[in-house]
């Protein structure tokens, strides 16, 4: 794609300065944003759409983006480096998908035994997490932002129970980022599918079973048809994040307003995206339930288990300067976070649920 | 004051749509927002601001928010009242200070046993909240949006220790909105005072025991100077929304993009909002324990006189059709969504706390 299909093009003539004042001659600034999700995909592509309608109406036409699905510019997984390279302008996609070209981009949508979405704002608002998406960032010419949330996902479907650790060697499971790293050294066969591929990986036997997002996402998708193993809580993404990046050279040459603009679009999809999960997903596991679907836990020796394997493979990373650096700041955070957290609003709905029983 | 004096003003001259395109000979719609914080109160205040603030950067220059705290044009708790009138434009406040308008209020701010500050959101955005915001405050002339959330508020400060529901007899305690009700049905002294006047009213013996926020909060605000009994969870604001209010016909003769642009600012306040209270909760907690205070909760038989005395408050506003209608889906709403939060957020939380220790 050329780039300079993206420049700015005047959407009012000339002329229009001769009119009576207020004379608003505006041009109007169009970029294109790629994404990693299927045209319509449950929560993920609205969070795309969402920021591109915010900056949309509140541009007064003098910013337009465009959002195209994966597979209409680039895959899903090429937003990236299509976004870096300049071929695109911006992206919305999980930063995870991206711990090839970094394993720091890991902490912008979720790390296996790290924070919650309510805990990763906290750190990414006022405790320095944005400035550390920011850095990452601009090291592959991207401004990034937090731009949505699937909160905390479902530990996934299976094609039987999960009775121990020794359950996940050999499993061909589809398991993205950090916790897909977990599960290899647990002994599983961890492949990762984008997700426009997964319900016929799973229906076929190419996998054995899949992590997904959430009972919202996860009904939607259909994999109750094919199994009925259903773990609510998982390690791997106590939080999921997903990211706006903008082509860094594209963002500098925007003017304040639309920098604003585009930033505060995304902190606003950030919160209607968490809690259009969060709100859907109650009644949908209602609904799963109601459709034969057992609704499990793992055991605790599995999560023993979970939490030794995370140990080895977050210690791989630990030699990165910059891994260990947002990593020692995020549990940090995430421990005084957690400890408020506990004492206040974990400990009114334990009483909240003791006393509606 | 005057209204007019809100009134659009030409922030360029004509002789503007001589100079080069893209001319812009724009003006500036100003706004004054009142609200019932002091100035640079802790959070609250920060909110209000961080509204102003990203609308004044999104606009580029054709709309301006002035915040003014509590005073400074009216009260905190006229604030209501001024906005309805139009002598204001705009307020920044907690809803629940204005149940004596109407009962409803509460649910934007927090009520006793009902939502998070998360499931507050999910519902707000996802299940008809905000609609039920706008349709309340269209019965004041307002239109109303969350802009804020203060969080769980900290059961409170006391002269001694709770020992069981008895203690509550008699006693001179500051609580707000519904919860402030509650305690009155147990017997309390309940008074309703702005945030600026409770240390004094503490520090004096006016009353015997305050709720105010949150550690950091609470923490500046100095009442641990005074006493050293201080319980984290609380039955009374398990949210504690801040909503920002238009004076309706004035929100009305904005452009779609200027009320895009306040509508989409709340949003990103509010989670910008809530974040900073969890992010800064942590350390406080810490720093109030090192000083000497003591960590407690209520007991269990504490909680059950709350639940017990919170039916009683509930079922007096029953009959009002609003009230009803408002709390039957909210609390739908939450059961559900807490349901989902349970088996996977809370679940996740409770092993990772086992794992880490």
């Amino acid at each position: 794609m050329d780039r300079r299909a993206f420049l700015t093009t005047s959407a009012v003539g000339a002329g229009a300065t001769a009119l009576a004042a207020p004379a608003i001659a505006q041009s109007t600034t169009k970029l294109v944003m790629v994404t990693s999700w299927g045209r319509g995909l449950a929560g993920v592509f609205d969070a795309a759409q969402k920021v591109a309608d915010n900056v949309n109406a509140m541009s007064d036409g003098s910013l337009e983006i465009e959002v195209k699905a994966a597979g209409e510019l680039v895959g899903a997984f090429e937003v990236f480096d299509a976004v870096a390279s300049g071929q695109a302008d911006m992206y919305h996609a999980a930063d995870y998908y991206f711990i090839s070209q970094h394993p720091a981009f890991a902490f912008f949508t979720g790390v296996p035994f790290g924070m919650t979405a309510t805990e990763l704002n906290n750190w990414y608002y006022h405790g320095g997490g944005m400035e550390h998406h920011h850095a990452l960032g601009e090291i592959f010419n991207l401004k990034s932002f937090l731009a949505g949330n699937t909160t905390s996902q479902a530990g996934g479907w299976f094609r039987q129970e999960v009775t121990g650790p020794e359950d996940f060697v050999g499993l061909k499971f589809r398991m993205p980022g950090l916790g897909g790293q977990v599960l290899t050294e647990m002994g599983a066969s961890v492949q990762n599918i984008p997700g426009s591929e997964v319900y016929q990986a799973l229906a076929s036997g190419a996998i054995d079973g899949t992590e997904w997002i959430g009972p919202w996402a996860d009904e939607k998708a259909g994999f109750f048809e094919i199994t009925k193993f259903y773990y609510t809580a998982g390690f791997h993404e106590p939080a999921a994040g997903l990211s706006l990046a903008c082509n860094l050279e594209r963002f500098n040459e925007l003017s304040t307003t639309h920098q604003s603009i585009i930033e505060i679009a995304c902190g606003h999809a950030n919160i209607w995206n968490m809690s259009q999960y969060l709100y859907e997903n109650g009644a949908a596991l209602r609904r799963l339930a109601d459709a034969g679907v057992q609704i499990l836990e793992f055991p605790p020796e599995v999560w023993d288990a979970f939490a030794a394997a995370t140990d080895t493979v977050i210690a791989q990373y630990m030699g990165d300067e910059i891994f260990k650096g947002i990593y020692d700041e995020f549990t940090a955070a995430m421990l005084d976070s957690s400890a408020w957290i506990n004492r206040s609003i974990s400990t009114y709905r334990t009483q909240r649920d003791r006393v509606l029983a």
